[in-house]
């Protein structure tokens, strides 16, 4: 052994891992993690209370069976189009090893703020990369994306900025790149938005679009992503899940997460109130003085003025059993990223808020 | 593009991946992927009905949560010695990405004739290994790993083997391999066998033991994998974990896993019978002229003379509805695996068998 941490025997994996939003127990107004306040549709209750749990002494299909059909009729798409996994991030994680590393040293290209997986994905499968500043406005810039590289990745709407970035912006990156090389979008959020790059996907060769049943389907704790696009892009996803796990998607996840597909009333209607909610939450901390951008997602990121202000008002928070997130990061460690709960949630936060504020 | 399969732009992963068992629809006798013909216990059974389905909406406990702690509690030790994956198929992807490749170019050492997962996990993840031929009996030499690695494996029970090594055999690895590196012990069948090596695991630093629930326990569907070790070697691989995937393990497949270990009597029955009637489903193949060595696992190992007749039998059952699994590579391709049913689906194999016999 040579020192205490990691570093043993002939050495262990000592990366440096994504740091997620904790997982507190229950009583407490949790709005850390950008999950959905409301449940999940009634036909994923039913469909989990009708299933048989005698099924699962076998392997479930390796392809996500039922869910993978079920995305594909919900897109309109072939199933070879679609590919289903573990979460988006484990749909991510592989998506970087089937995809990235191949552009014989070209470095992978992402913005210097954006969902901070990214770059350990990169570190952990010995890919290289870049980040590109964003402008002092958070967006990435479409022109920064022209130049060598091994593959890009963008995240539209923005984690952790919640910014919208849209189709001009994807020809804009698409553009810049020329073809040399894969574009992930990253959508976790995309349904909270106007624009997404499903629909381009499956027609460009070259680029892959990301989706999560986490945030808009209320389904974090099922574990359900998928990636949309060319069928060559899948083919090689699969090889790169068939390297590493056989039967990431378990039965009663693949039945729920179909059934999660089969009320688009209620998802929408979801999907509808949360943006109500965002935008009132919006106005109401910007009339608190804050610097809240215009969000597309399910969340909001909220400008303190200051990293000691934003951490103060973070464990403050906490301290009154409001949960919300603190990155303690370059250029965004004087901010708060405030997952968007039920209105009698957002309420909470706001007392607690103007407490604070008052002091 | 520069071809057909999966060169393309700057590349995409082109590995060969692991070519897991079929998975037909129902209908026929399944005896190919080492399945439990029996349900999981009632109490799993009860936890999946009773399960409240609007707990999904949160993410799940990034460590496994209740199922780590029943680990922990179910095996006597802390729940620091415990890691908890996704089937036990990614707790050893991600074991090999934690504990070897750090060895300066050392081989990962593991035999020829094994789980034929580990150098398609060495590939994945770019780490340099060797095989160690086995002997004629299929037995791995202990003294064969006494040479500069970067990591050992040995799968005990062996898979495709069925053949236990034991505690003399693993302290011959560990002497041989003088502590140089991690030695993993799968464990996928050990249920099925005498020896484990799970309570050494706690007390070495070196050496890491996997288990599933996907064979003893009836529960392949729900994807349930784990690793018990030193401190050290589960914080390497939580590290891991948390560069891939925060959350592999959902919160339906912790409550329902943890369930699993509540009911010791109904499990140990169930590897009763299935111990019964693989001791006894040998005996029969033996005086039918296969070549059967003892197994201690969920399945039996069974030479056909050559690998045309091999080859033969498995397309003769498969066309009359029993699924087999044949392995197309060197020294096994004249012997078929067969998984451990209920006594009258064996019944059925048997009946088949002997038609093709007579021919």
């Amino acid at each position: 052994m040579r020192d205490g941490k990691g570093s043993f025997i002939c050495g262990l994996y000592g990366g440096e891992p994504y740091a997620s939003g904790e997982q507190p127990e229950s009583g407490i107004v949790k709005l850390n993690t950008n999950e959905n306040p409301y449940p999940p549709a009634p036909g994923v209750l039913k469909a989990l209370a009708d299933f048989d749990g005698r099924r699962l002494r076998l392997y479930p299909k390796q392809d996500g069976g039922v869910l993978r059909e079920a995305l594909a009729a919900y897109h309109g798409i072939a199933k070879e189009n679609v590919f289903v996994g573990n979460g988006s991030d484990e749909v991510l994680a592989l998506a970087f090893r089937a995809c990235f590393g191949f552009g014989e040293g070209r470095p992978v290209l992402f913005a210097d703020v954006t969902y901070s997986f990214y770059p350990v994905w990169c570190k952990f499968f010995g890919i290289p990369f870049e980040t590109l500043p964003v402008g002092d406005d958070f967006h990435p810039r479409a022109d920064s994306f022209a130049r060598q590289n091994g593959g890009i990745v963008v995240c539209d709407p923005g984690a952790p900025t919640g910014l919208a970035e849209g189709e001009a912006f994807l020809d804009g990156v698409l553009a810049a790149n020329g073809g040399a090389s894969v574009v992930i979008v990253d959508e976790a959020y995309a349904d909270f938005a106007d624009f997404s790059a499903i629909s381009r996907a499956v027609a460009a060769p070259n680029l892959l679009v990301t989706r999560t049943f986490s945030k808009s389907r209320s389904l974090a704790g099922l574990r359900v992503g998928y990636a949309v696009g060319d069928t060559r892009l899948i083919a090689a996803l699969t090889a790169a899940k068939d390297s590493f796990n056989s039967y990431p998607v378990s039965v009663v996840t693949a039945v729920a997460g179909a059934a999660a597909l089969e009320d688009e009333a209620y998802y929408q209607a979801v999907v509808g109130k949360i943006k109500e909610t965002r935008d009132s939450a919006a106005r109401r901390l910007r009339t608190l003085g804050f610097d809240v951008p215009e969000s597309s997602s399910n969340f909001l990121f909220a400008g303190c003025g200051s990293a000691v202000r934003a951490k103060a008002i973070f464990e403050q928070l906490k301290a009154n059993g409001v949960y919300v997130r603190y990155f303690d990061k370059p250029r965004i460690c004087d901010r708060l990223r405030i997952s968007i709960g039920k209105p009698e949630e957002m309420d909470v936060l706001f007392a607690r808020l103007e407490g604070y504020l008052a002091l």
